[in-house]
Protein backbone atom coordinates (compact mmCIF):
# COMPACT_ATOMS: atom_id res chain seq x y z
CA UNK A 1 0.00 0.00 0.00
CA UNK A 2 1.72 3.57 -0.98
CA UNK A 3 1.33 6.10 2.20
CA UNK A 4 -0.68 9.36 0.55
CA UNK A 5 0.93 12.55 1.30
CA UNK A 6 -0.13 16.02 -0.20
CA UNK A 7 2.69 17.71 -1.78
CA UNK A 8 1.97 21.68 -2.37
CA UNK A 9 4.20 22.91 -5.60
CA UNK A 10 3.81 26.68 -5.00
CA UNK A 11 5.02 29.39 -7.55
CA UNK A 12 6.15 32.69 -5.14
CA UNK A 13 7.05 34.49 -8.12
CA UNK A 14 10.72 36.45 -8.96
CA UNK A 15 11.24 37.01 -5.47
CA UNK A 16 10.25 39.95 -3.83
CA UNK A 17 7.29 38.88 -1.46
CA UNK A 18 5.01 41.30 -2.72
CA UNK A 19 4.92 39.38 -6.20
CA UNK A 20 3.44 36.40 -4.30
CA UNK A 21 -0.34 35.70 -5.25
CA UNK A 22 -2.99 35.36 -2.46
CA UNK A 23 -3.35 31.23 -3.62
CA UNK A 24 0.41 30.53 -2.68
CA UNK A 25 -0.02 32.75 0.29
CA UNK A 26 -2.78 30.37 1.48
CA UNK A 27 -1.30 27.35 0.46
CA UNK A 28 1.20 28.31 2.56
CA UNK A 29 -1.06 27.88 5.76
CA UNK A 30 -1.46 24.10 6.98
CA UNK A 31 2.08 22.81 5.79
CA UNK A 32 4.05 20.33 7.79
CA UNK A 33 7.44 21.17 6.47
CA UNK A 34 8.48 23.11 3.64
CA UNK A 35 11.13 21.32 1.34
CA UNK A 36 14.50 22.88 -0.22
CA UNK A 37 16.41 21.40 -2.83
CA UNK A 38 18.80 24.45 -3.40
CA UNK A 39 22.32 24.07 -4.28
CA UNK A 40 25.03 26.09 -5.85
CA UNK A 41 26.02 29.62 -4.61
CA UNK A 42 22.86 31.73 -4.77
CA UNK A 43 21.43 28.74 -2.42
CA UNK A 44 22.18 30.99 0.95
CA UNK A 45 20.11 33.67 -0.79
CA UNK A 46 17.29 32.16 -2.09
CA UNK A 47 16.61 30.47 1.40
CA UNK A 48 16.72 33.74 2.63
CA UNK A 49 14.27 35.17 0.16
CA UNK A 50 12.02 31.97 1.15
CA UNK A 51 12.34 32.69 4.71
CA UNK A 52 11.10 36.33 3.59
CA UNK A 53 7.98 34.89 2.34
CA UNK A 54 6.87 32.10 4.83
CA UNK A 55 7.61 35.18 8.12
CA UNK A 56 5.29 36.98 6.17
CA UNK A 57 2.47 34.42 4.70
CA UNK A 58 3.23 31.92 7.68
CA UNK A 59 3.34 34.21 10.69
CA UNK A 60 1.63 31.21 12.47
CA UNK A 61 5.03 29.50 12.20
CA UNK A 62 6.89 27.29 9.83
CA UNK A 63 9.29 24.26 9.43
CA UNK A 64 11.88 23.91 6.80
CA UNK A 65 13.92 21.32 6.13
CA UNK A 66 16.96 20.80 3.32
CA UNK A 67 17.60 18.38 1.42
CA UNK A 68 20.99 17.68 0.12
CA UNK A 69 21.37 16.31 -3.22
CA UNK A 70 23.05 13.54 -3.61
CA UNK A 71 26.95 13.18 -4.70
CA UNK A 72 26.78 12.97 -8.68
CA UNK A 73 29.12 11.73 -11.03
CA UNK A 74 30.05 14.80 -13.68
CA UNK A 75 31.90 13.18 -16.19
CA UNK A 76 30.57 9.16 -15.93
CA UNK A 77 30.99 6.89 -18.57
CA UNK A 78 27.32 5.81 -19.33
CA UNK A 79 26.01 9.73 -19.18
CA UNK A 80 21.97 8.59 -19.23
CA UNK A 81 22.58 5.80 -16.79
CA UNK A 82 24.12 8.14 -14.40
CA UNK A 83 21.36 10.62 -14.72
CA UNK A 84 18.73 8.03 -13.92
CA UNK A 85 20.59 6.71 -10.87
CA UNK A 86 21.32 10.32 -9.87
CA UNK A 87 17.45 10.93 -10.13
CA UNK A 88 16.30 7.88 -8.66
CA UNK A 89 18.72 8.89 -5.38
CA UNK A 90 17.60 12.13 -5.22
CA UNK A 91 13.78 10.75 -5.41
CA UNK A 92 14.91 8.39 -2.44
CA UNK A 93 16.10 10.91 0.13
CA UNK A 94 12.89 13.42 -0.75
CA UNK A 95 10.84 9.81 0.02
CA UNK A 96 12.41 9.44 3.47
CA UNK A 97 12.26 12.80 4.77
CA UNK A 98 8.62 12.73 3.88
CA UNK A 99 8.35 9.38 5.07
CA UNK A 100 9.72 10.18 8.63
CA UNK A 101 9.20 13.89 8.72
CA UNK A 102 5.59 14.73 7.26
CA UNK A 103 4.18 11.32 7.36
CA UNK A 104 0.86 9.38 6.45
CA UNK A 105 -1.63 12.24 5.62
CA UNK A 106 0.84 14.85 6.09
CA UNK A 107 1.23 18.07 4.05
CA UNK A 108 5.15 18.79 2.60
CA UNK A 109 5.26 21.90 0.13
CA UNK A 110 7.97 23.27 -2.40
CA UNK A 111 8.39 26.50 -2.67
CA UNK A 112 9.51 27.47 -6.60
CA UNK A 113 11.16 30.42 -7.79
CA UNK A 114 8.83 32.21 -10.74
CA UNK A 115 6.24 29.91 -11.83
CA UNK A 116 7.32 26.18 -11.38
CA UNK A 117 6.29 25.12 -14.72
CA UNK A 118 9.19 27.40 -16.47
CA UNK A 119 12.88 25.52 -16.59
CA UNK A 120 12.25 24.44 -12.96
CA UNK A 121 12.63 20.64 -12.03
CA UNK A 122 10.33 20.25 -9.29
CA UNK A 123 7.48 18.95 -11.48
CA UNK A 124 9.80 15.75 -12.53
CA UNK A 125 10.89 15.27 -8.63
CA UNK A 126 7.35 14.67 -8.08
CA UNK A 127 6.84 12.43 -10.81
CA UNK A 128 9.96 10.78 -10.11
CA UNK A 129 8.70 10.21 -6.10
CA UNK A 130 5.16 9.13 -7.71
CA UNK A 131 6.64 6.67 -9.88
CA UNK A 132 8.58 4.32 -7.08
CA UNK A 133 5.24 3.53 -5.57
CA UNK A 134 5.77 3.99 -1.69
CA UNK A 135 4.30 7.02 -1.76
CA UNK A 136 0.95 8.00 -3.08
CA UNK A 137 1.28 11.83 -3.62
CA UNK A 138 -1.69 14.64 -4.13
CA UNK A 139 -0.09 17.22 -5.89
CA UNK A 140 -1.44 20.72 -6.08
CA UNK A 141 0.78 23.38 -8.29
CA UNK A 142 0.08 26.87 -7.75
CA UNK A 143 1.03 29.20 -10.87
CA UNK A 144 3.39 31.96 -10.20
CA UNK A 145 4.24 35.11 -12.17
CA UNK A 146 7.70 34.36 -14.06
CA UNK A 147 11.24 35.91 -13.71
CA UNK A 148 9.73 36.91 -17.79
CA UNK A 149 7.16 38.87 -16.31
CA UNK A 150 9.16 40.77 -13.85
CA UNK A 151 11.76 41.41 -16.31
CA UNK A 152 9.10 43.25 -18.50
CA UNK A 153 7.26 45.37 -15.92
CA UNK A 154 10.23 46.41 -14.91
CA UNK A 155 11.47 48.04 -18.21
CA UNK A 156 7.16 48.67 -18.95
CA UNK A 157 7.26 46.65 -22.20
CA UNK A 158 4.94 44.22 -24.00
CA UNK A 159 7.00 41.41 -24.60
CA UNK A 160 6.05 41.01 -28.30
CA UNK A 161 5.12 43.48 -31.07
CA UNK A 162 1.40 42.86 -32.05
CA UNK A 163 0.82 39.40 -33.15
CA UNK A 164 4.34 38.48 -33.22
CA UNK A 165 5.15 35.24 -31.33
CA UNK A 166 7.91 34.60 -28.25
CA UNK A 167 10.84 32.44 -28.38
CA UNK A 168 12.07 31.09 -24.91
CA UNK A 169 15.51 29.79 -24.76
CA UNK A 170 18.63 29.41 -22.76
CA UNK A 171 22.22 30.83 -22.98
CA UNK A 172 23.24 27.21 -24.19
CA UNK A 173 20.84 26.73 -26.98
CA UNK A 174 20.07 30.97 -28.48
CA UNK A 175 22.84 30.39 -31.05
CA UNK A 176 20.54 27.64 -32.76
CA UNK A 177 17.42 29.40 -32.98
CA UNK A 178 15.64 28.89 -35.93
CA UNK A 179 15.50 32.48 -38.18
CA UNK A 180 11.79 32.47 -38.21
CA UNK A 181 11.68 32.60 -34.40
CA UNK A 182 14.16 35.09 -33.24
CA UNK A 183 12.33 38.22 -33.45
CA UNK A 184 11.23 38.17 -29.84
CA UNK A 185 13.55 35.93 -27.89
CA UNK A 186 13.33 35.60 -23.90
CA UNK A 187 16.98 34.12 -22.73
CA UNK A 188 17.40 32.26 -19.39
CA UNK A 189 20.06 30.07 -17.65
CA UNK A 190 22.68 31.94 -19.17
CA UNK A 191 25.77 32.27 -17.52
CA UNK A 192 27.88 33.85 -20.68
CA UNK A 193 26.10 36.81 -21.96
CA UNK A 194 25.39 34.30 -25.10
CA UNK A 195 23.80 37.27 -27.21
CA UNK A 196 27.46 38.93 -27.47
CA UNK A 197 27.92 36.14 -30.05
CA UNK A 198 24.08 36.10 -31.51
CA UNK A 199 22.81 39.32 -31.77
CA UNK A 200 22.95 41.53 -34.73
CA UNK A 201 24.48 45.01 -33.30
CA UNK A 202 21.10 46.75 -33.97
CA UNK A 203 19.09 44.25 -32.04
CA UNK A 204 17.28 45.61 -29.03
CA UNK A 205 17.73 44.10 -25.57
CA UNK A 206 16.04 44.53 -22.49
CA UNK A 207 18.46 43.02 -19.28
CA UNK A 208 17.57 42.49 -15.58
CA UNK A 209 19.47 41.14 -13.01
CA UNK A 210 17.23 40.14 -9.64
CA UNK A 211 14.31 41.49 -11.55
CA UNK A 212 11.31 41.74 -8.88
CA UNK A 213 13.34 41.89 -6.08
CA UNK A 214 15.34 44.62 -3.97
CA UNK A 215 18.61 44.22 -5.63
CA UNK A 216 17.00 44.71 -8.99
CA UNK A 217 18.93 46.38 -11.94
CA UNK A 218 17.88 46.82 -15.50
CA UNK A 219 20.01 48.14 -18.63
CA UNK A 220 18.11 48.59 -21.92
CA UNK A 221 19.45 49.79 -25.44
CA UNK A 222 20.64 48.29 -28.81
CA UNK A 223 22.98 45.47 -28.53
CA UNK A 224 26.09 47.58 -29.86
CA UNK A 225 25.50 50.53 -27.38
CA UNK A 226 25.08 48.55 -24.40
CA UNK A 227 26.44 45.07 -24.47
CA UNK A 228 29.45 46.31 -22.77
CA UNK A 229 28.05 47.75 -20.10
CA UNK A 230 25.39 44.72 -19.38
CA UNK A 231 28.99 42.96 -19.15
CA UNK A 232 30.11 45.04 -16.79
CA UNK A 233 27.43 45.69 -14.45
CA UNK A 234 26.87 41.81 -14.55
CA UNK A 235 30.32 41.23 -13.29
CA UNK A 236 30.14 43.99 -10.58
CA UNK A 237 26.80 42.45 -9.44
CA UNK A 238 28.01 39.11 -9.09
CA UNK A 239 30.89 40.36 -7.04
CA UNK A 240 29.58 42.18 -4.37
CA UNK A 241 25.83 40.14 -3.90
CA UNK A 242 27.85 36.86 -4.68
CA UNK A 243 25.74 35.31 -7.14
CA UNK A 244 23.66 36.41 -9.95
CA UNK A 245 20.01 35.60 -11.87
CA UNK A 246 19.69 37.44 -14.92
CA UNK A 247 17.27 37.27 -17.75
CA UNK A 248 16.61 39.20 -20.88
CA UNK A 249 14.97 40.32 -24.21
CA UNK A 250 16.05 40.75 -27.43
CA UNK A 251 14.64 41.95 -30.25
CA UNK A 252 14.85 41.98 -34.05
CA UNK A 253 14.80 45.47 -35.39
CA UNK A 254 13.17 44.28 -38.29
CA UNK A 255 9.14 43.16 -37.98
CA UNK A 256 8.38 40.73 -39.85
CA UNK A 257 5.45 41.97 -42.34
CA UNK A 258 2.21 40.69 -42.47
CA UNK A 259 1.57 40.41 -38.78
CA UNK A 260 -1.68 43.23 -39.23
CA UNK A 261 -2.83 44.61 -36.22
CA UNK B 1 3.04 71.84 -19.88
CA UNK B 2 1.96 68.59 -19.82
CA UNK B 3 -0.64 67.06 -17.31
CA UNK B 4 1.02 64.73 -14.89
CA UNK B 5 -1.12 61.64 -14.32
CA UNK B 6 -0.03 58.63 -12.52
CA UNK B 7 -1.24 55.34 -14.55
CA UNK B 8 -1.15 51.70 -13.21
CA UNK B 9 -0.83 48.76 -15.72
CA UNK B 10 -2.23 46.02 -12.97
CA UNK B 11 -2.10 42.24 -13.83
CA UNK B 12 -4.67 40.43 -12.27
CA UNK B 13 -3.72 36.78 -13.47
CA UNK B 14 -5.68 34.52 -15.73
CA UNK B 15 -9.53 35.70 -13.98
CA UNK B 16 -9.76 34.22 -10.24
CA UNK B 17 -9.11 36.54 -7.62
CA UNK B 18 -6.84 34.16 -5.70
CA UNK B 19 -4.17 34.31 -8.67
CA UNK B 20 -3.81 38.23 -7.67
CA UNK B 21 -0.60 38.94 -6.53
CA UNK B 22 -0.33 41.33 -3.31
CA UNK B 23 1.42 43.97 -5.62
CA UNK B 24 -1.41 44.04 -7.37
CA UNK B 25 -3.84 44.41 -4.68
CA UNK B 26 -1.66 47.26 -3.07
CA UNK B 27 -1.80 48.78 -6.50
CA UNK B 28 -5.88 48.68 -6.36
CA UNK B 29 -5.59 51.26 -3.49
CA UNK B 30 -5.47 54.55 -3.72
CA UNK B 31 -6.51 55.19 -7.32
CA UNK B 32 -9.40 57.45 -8.55
CA UNK B 33 -10.23 55.63 -11.43
CA UNK B 34 -10.23 51.89 -12.92
CA UNK B 35 -10.60 52.56 -16.75
CA UNK B 36 -11.76 49.60 -18.96
CA UNK B 37 -11.46 49.01 -22.76
CA UNK B 38 -13.14 45.95 -23.07
CA UNK B 39 -14.67 44.91 -26.31
CA UNK B 40 -16.46 42.11 -27.67
CA UNK B 41 -18.46 39.15 -26.44
CA UNK B 42 -16.62 38.36 -23.75
CA UNK B 43 -16.84 41.96 -22.26
CA UNK B 44 -19.62 41.47 -20.16
CA UNK B 45 -17.95 38.76 -18.02
CA UNK B 46 -14.57 40.25 -18.40
CA UNK B 47 -16.09 43.14 -15.82
CA UNK B 48 -17.94 41.08 -13.92
CA UNK B 49 -14.24 39.57 -13.12
CA UNK B 50 -12.79 42.44 -12.81
CA UNK B 51 -15.71 44.06 -10.69
CA UNK B 52 -14.86 40.80 -8.35
CA UNK B 53 -11.35 41.39 -7.96
CA UNK B 54 -11.99 44.60 -6.63
CA UNK B 55 -15.21 44.05 -4.37
CA UNK B 56 -12.14 41.63 -2.39
CA UNK B 57 -8.80 44.20 -2.59
CA UNK B 58 -10.26 47.61 -2.87
CA UNK B 59 -13.64 46.88 0.06
CA UNK B 60 -13.35 50.69 0.21
CA UNK B 61 -14.94 51.60 -3.25
CA UNK B 62 -13.85 52.15 -6.72
CA UNK B 63 -14.45 54.03 -9.66
CA UNK B 64 -14.89 52.17 -12.80
CA UNK B 65 -15.04 54.35 -16.37
CA UNK B 66 -15.55 52.07 -19.87
CA UNK B 67 -13.80 54.00 -22.20
CA UNK B 68 -15.77 52.66 -25.79
CA UNK B 69 -13.32 51.85 -28.48
CA UNK B 70 -13.95 54.58 -31.29
CA UNK B 71 -15.11 53.09 -34.31
CA UNK B 72 -13.31 51.20 -36.96
CA UNK B 73 -13.10 50.85 -40.26
CA UNK B 74 -11.96 46.91 -40.96
CA UNK B 75 -11.60 47.33 -44.73
CA UNK B 76 -10.28 50.85 -45.66
CA UNK B 77 -7.73 51.05 -48.67
CA UNK B 78 -5.06 52.36 -46.95
CA UNK B 79 -4.49 49.79 -44.11
CA UNK B 80 -1.68 51.18 -42.15
CA UNK B 81 -3.25 54.70 -41.83
CA UNK B 82 -6.82 53.82 -40.89
CA UNK B 83 -4.98 51.64 -37.92
CA UNK B 84 -2.70 54.71 -37.10
CA UNK B 85 -6.19 57.14 -37.26
CA UNK B 86 -7.68 54.84 -34.90
CA UNK B 87 -5.15 54.39 -32.51
CA UNK B 88 -4.94 57.97 -32.15
CA UNK B 89 -8.63 58.08 -31.80
CA UNK B 90 -8.30 55.70 -29.22
CA UNK B 91 -6.28 57.68 -27.27
CA UNK B 92 -7.61 60.79 -27.46
CA UNK B 93 -10.82 59.22 -26.17
CA UNK B 94 -8.50 58.06 -22.90
CA UNK B 95 -6.89 61.35 -22.81
CA UNK B 96 -9.99 62.91 -22.28
CA UNK B 97 -11.00 60.77 -19.71
CA UNK B 98 -8.04 61.35 -17.84
CA UNK B 99 -8.65 65.14 -17.98
CA UNK B 100 -11.63 65.27 -17.07
CA UNK B 101 -12.33 62.12 -14.37
CA UNK B 102 -8.95 61.70 -13.18
CA UNK B 103 -7.24 65.81 -13.59
CA UNK B 104 -3.89 66.14 -12.75
CA UNK B 105 -2.38 64.51 -10.04
CA UNK B 106 -4.59 62.16 -10.24
CA UNK B 107 -4.29 58.26 -10.15
CA UNK B 108 -6.07 55.87 -13.06
CA UNK B 109 -5.33 52.13 -13.12
CA UNK B 110 -6.07 49.15 -15.76
CA UNK B 111 -6.67 45.67 -14.74
CA UNK B 112 -5.05 43.74 -17.19
CA UNK B 113 -5.94 40.05 -17.73
CA UNK B 114 -3.06 37.97 -16.96
CA UNK B 115 0.60 39.41 -17.40
CA UNK B 116 0.51 42.60 -19.38
CA UNK B 117 3.75 42.01 -21.76
CA UNK B 118 2.11 39.28 -23.20
CA UNK B 119 -0.41 40.13 -26.25
CA UNK B 120 -2.17 42.77 -24.79
CA UNK B 121 -2.55 46.73 -25.90
CA UNK B 122 -2.39 48.38 -22.62
CA UNK B 123 1.21 49.24 -22.63
CA UNK B 124 1.42 50.61 -26.21
CA UNK B 125 -2.00 52.57 -25.80
CA UNK B 126 -0.37 53.84 -22.91
CA UNK B 127 2.82 55.09 -25.00
CA UNK B 128 0.53 56.48 -27.58
CA UNK B 129 -0.92 58.29 -24.91
CA UNK B 130 2.66 59.32 -24.09
CA UNK B 131 3.22 61.10 -27.17
CA UNK B 132 0.83 62.57 -27.78
CA UNK B 133 2.47 65.22 -24.99
CA UNK B 134 -0.95 66.52 -23.79
CA UNK B 135 -0.56 64.12 -20.71
CA UNK B 136 2.32 63.40 -18.79
CA UNK B 137 1.64 59.61 -17.06
CA UNK B 138 4.02 58.42 -14.36
CA UNK B 139 3.16 54.26 -15.42
CA UNK B 140 4.12 51.57 -13.22
CA UNK B 141 3.39 48.21 -14.37
CA UNK B 142 2.45 45.51 -11.85
CA UNK B 143 3.64 41.95 -13.29
CA UNK B 144 0.40 39.50 -13.27
CA UNK B 145 0.19 35.36 -13.36
CA UNK B 146 -0.10 34.38 -17.03
CA UNK B 147 -2.80 32.25 -18.57
CA UNK B 148 0.17 29.75 -19.41
CA UNK B 149 0.91 29.18 -16.18
CA UNK B 150 -2.12 28.83 -15.33
CA UNK B 151 -2.77 26.48 -18.02
CA UNK B 152 0.17 24.84 -17.14
CA UNK B 153 -0.28 24.35 -13.40
CA UNK B 154 -3.61 23.01 -13.60
CA UNK B 155 -2.74 20.09 -15.87
CA UNK B 156 0.81 19.98 -13.01
CA UNK B 157 3.08 19.69 -16.15
CA UNK B 158 6.15 21.53 -16.54
CA UNK B 159 6.09 23.64 -20.31
CA UNK B 160 9.51 22.14 -21.52
CA UNK B 161 11.55 19.29 -21.10
CA UNK B 162 14.55 19.70 -19.89
CA UNK B 163 16.63 22.27 -20.96
CA UNK B 164 14.25 22.47 -24.23
CA UNK B 165 13.13 25.98 -25.65
CA UNK B 166 9.71 27.45 -26.03
CA UNK B 167 7.74 29.27 -28.48
CA UNK B 168 4.72 30.82 -27.92
CA UNK B 169 2.87 31.63 -30.88
CA UNK B 170 -0.80 32.52 -31.85
CA UNK B 171 -3.82 30.39 -34.19
CA UNK B 172 -2.81 32.68 -36.65
CA UNK B 173 1.39 32.01 -36.70
CA UNK B 174 0.54 28.48 -35.61
CA UNK B 175 1.59 27.19 -38.59
CA UNK B 176 4.68 28.76 -39.54
CA UNK B 177 6.24 27.68 -36.68
CA UNK B 178 10.04 27.13 -37.84
CA UNK B 179 10.95 23.26 -37.18
CA UNK B 180 13.53 23.86 -35.21
CA UNK B 181 11.15 25.71 -32.76
CA UNK B 182 8.22 23.34 -32.60
CA UNK B 183 8.87 21.00 -30.24
CA UNK B 184 7.26 23.34 -27.63
CA UNK B 185 4.69 25.46 -28.29
CA UNK B 186 2.20 27.93 -26.88
CA UNK B 187 -1.29 28.60 -28.26
CA UNK B 188 -2.92 31.41 -27.79
CA UNK B 189 -5.83 33.68 -29.45
CA UNK B 190 -6.74 30.76 -31.50
CA UNK B 191 -10.41 30.97 -32.87
CA UNK B 192 -10.00 27.82 -34.83
CA UNK B 193 -8.34 25.20 -33.23
CA UNK B 194 -5.73 25.32 -35.65
CA UNK B 195 -3.54 22.87 -33.87
CA UNK B 196 -5.96 20.12 -36.01
CA UNK B 197 -4.48 21.42 -38.90
CA UNK B 198 -0.80 21.48 -38.21
CA UNK B 199 -0.27 19.14 -35.61
CA UNK B 200 1.11 15.23 -35.67
CA UNK B 201 -1.44 12.60 -34.57
CA UNK B 202 1.10 11.83 -32.56
CA UNK B 203 2.00 15.14 -30.75
CA UNK B 204 0.85 15.14 -27.27
CA UNK B 205 -1.76 18.01 -26.30
CA UNK B 206 -2.69 19.82 -23.05
CA UNK B 207 -5.74 22.08 -23.67
CA UNK B 208 -7.58 24.17 -21.11
CA UNK B 209 -10.66 26.96 -21.45
CA UNK B 210 -11.28 29.81 -18.70
CA UNK B 211 -8.09 28.21 -16.60
CA UNK B 212 -7.64 29.50 -13.37
CA UNK B 213 -11.19 30.71 -13.04
CA UNK B 214 -13.94 28.26 -11.50
CA UNK B 215 -15.26 27.95 -15.46
CA UNK B 216 -12.03 25.70 -15.78
CA UNK B 217 -12.11 22.87 -18.24
CA UNK B 218 -9.05 20.75 -19.14
CA UNK B 219 -8.63 18.24 -21.77
CA UNK B 220 -5.17 16.30 -23.02
CA UNK B 221 -3.76 13.53 -24.55
CA UNK B 222 -2.76 12.18 -28.32
CA UNK B 223 -3.46 14.45 -30.66
CA UNK B 224 -5.12 12.01 -32.55
CA UNK B 225 -7.19 10.99 -29.25
CA UNK B 226 -8.61 14.08 -27.94
CA UNK B 227 -8.98 16.53 -31.23
CA UNK B 228 -12.51 15.91 -31.33
CA UNK B 229 -13.39 15.85 -27.52
CA UNK B 230 -11.34 19.42 -27.49
CA UNK B 231 -13.56 21.22 -30.40
CA UNK B 232 -16.93 19.51 -28.88
CA UNK B 233 -16.28 20.65 -25.40
CA UNK B 234 -14.94 24.18 -27.04
CA UNK B 235 -18.04 24.77 -29.23
CA UNK B 236 -20.97 23.26 -26.33
CA UNK B 237 -18.75 25.67 -23.72
CA UNK B 238 -18.70 28.66 -26.08
CA UNK B 239 -22.43 28.29 -26.19
CA UNK B 240 -23.36 27.85 -22.69
CA UNK B 241 -21.21 30.65 -20.93
CA UNK B 242 -21.49 32.87 -24.30
CA UNK B 243 -17.84 33.30 -24.95
CA UNK B 244 -14.60 31.57 -24.62
CA UNK B 245 -11.13 32.38 -24.07
CA UNK B 246 -8.98 29.01 -24.10
CA UNK B 247 -4.83 28.20 -24.71
CA UNK B 248 -3.03 25.06 -25.31
CA UNK B 249 0.49 23.30 -25.45
CA UNK B 250 1.16 21.43 -27.76
CA UNK B 251 4.68 19.11 -27.95
CA UNK B 252 6.47 17.06 -30.28
CA UNK B 253 6.63 13.47 -29.46
CA UNK B 254 10.04 13.53 -30.47
CA UNK B 255 12.40 15.01 -27.93
CA UNK B 256 15.53 16.47 -30.19
CA UNK B 257 19.02 15.26 -28.50
CA UNK B 258 22.05 16.67 -27.70
CA UNK B 259 19.51 19.10 -24.78
CA UNK B 260 21.25 17.16 -21.83
CA UNK B 261 20.08 17.48 -18.38
C1 LIG C 1 16.01 27.50 -13.00
S1 LIG C 1 15.36 28.87 -13.88
C2 LIG C 1 13.85 29.15 -13.01
C3 LIG C 1 12.90 30.11 -13.67
C4 LIG C 1 11.66 30.37 -12.84
N1 LIG C 1 10.89 29.14 -12.65
C5 LIG C 1 10.80 31.48 -13.42
O1 LIG C 1 9.58 31.27 -13.60
O2 LIG C 1 11.30 32.56 -13.66
C6 LIG C 1 16.46 30.12 -13.33
C7 LIG C 1 16.62 31.23 -14.36
O3 LIG C 1 15.49 32.08 -14.26
C8 LIG C 1 15.87 33.43 -14.42
N2 LIG C 1 15.47 34.14 -13.20
C9 LIG C 1 14.75 33.63 -12.19
N3 LIG C 1 14.50 34.57 -11.26
C10 LIG C 1 15.07 35.70 -11.71
C11 LIG C 1 15.15 37.04 -11.22
N4 LIG C 1 14.56 37.39 -10.08
N5 LIG C 1 15.83 37.95 -11.96
C12 LIG C 1 16.41 37.62 -13.14
N6 LIG C 1 16.36 36.38 -13.64
C13 LIG C 1 15.70 35.44 -12.94
C14 LIG C 1 17.35 33.44 -14.73
O4 LIG C 1 17.50 33.41 -16.12
C15 LIG C 1 17.81 32.13 -14.13
O5 LIG C 1 18.93 31.63 -14.80
C1 LIG D 1 -5.42 39.13 -25.48
S1 LIG D 1 -4.63 37.68 -24.94
C2 LIG D 1 -4.18 38.14 -23.30
C3 LIG D 1 -3.25 37.19 -22.59
C4 LIG D 1 -2.97 37.62 -21.15
N1 LIG D 1 -2.29 38.89 -21.10
C5 LIG D 1 -2.16 36.57 -20.40
O1 LIG D 1 -1.13 36.90 -19.80
O2 LIG D 1 -2.58 35.40 -20.37
C6 LIG D 1 -6.02 36.64 -24.76
C7 LIG D 1 -5.69 35.17 -24.94
O3 LIG D 1 -5.10 34.71 -23.74
C8 LIG D 1 -5.54 33.41 -23.46
N2 LIG D 1 -6.21 33.44 -22.14
C9 LIG D 1 -6.26 34.49 -21.31
N3 LIG D 1 -6.88 34.15 -20.16
C10 LIG D 1 -7.22 32.85 -20.28
C11 LIG D 1 -7.85 31.92 -19.41
N4 LIG D 1 -8.26 32.27 -18.18
N5 LIG D 1 -8.03 30.66 -19.87
C12 LIG D 1 -7.60 30.28 -21.09
N6 LIG D 1 -6.99 31.13 -21.94
C13 LIG D 1 -6.80 32.39 -21.54
C14 LIG D 1 -6.41 32.97 -24.61
O4 LIG D 1 -5.58 32.29 -25.54
C15 LIG D 1 -6.87 34.28 -25.18
O5 LIG D 1 -7.14 34.16 -26.55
Amino acid sequence: MSVPVTLRVIGIGPGGPEHVTFAAADAMVGVDAFLFLDKGSAKQSLLDARREILDRYAPQGYRMIEIADPPRDRNPADYAAEVRRWHSARASAIEQVLLEDVGEGGVAAFLVWGDPALYDSTLRIVDDLTARGVLAPEVTVIPGVTSISALTAAHRIPLNRIGEPIHITTGRLLASTPDGASGNQVVMLDSYLTFTETADPDDEIWWGAYVGTADEILISGRVADVAEEIAETRSRARESIGWLMDVYLLRKNTRSPDLGE
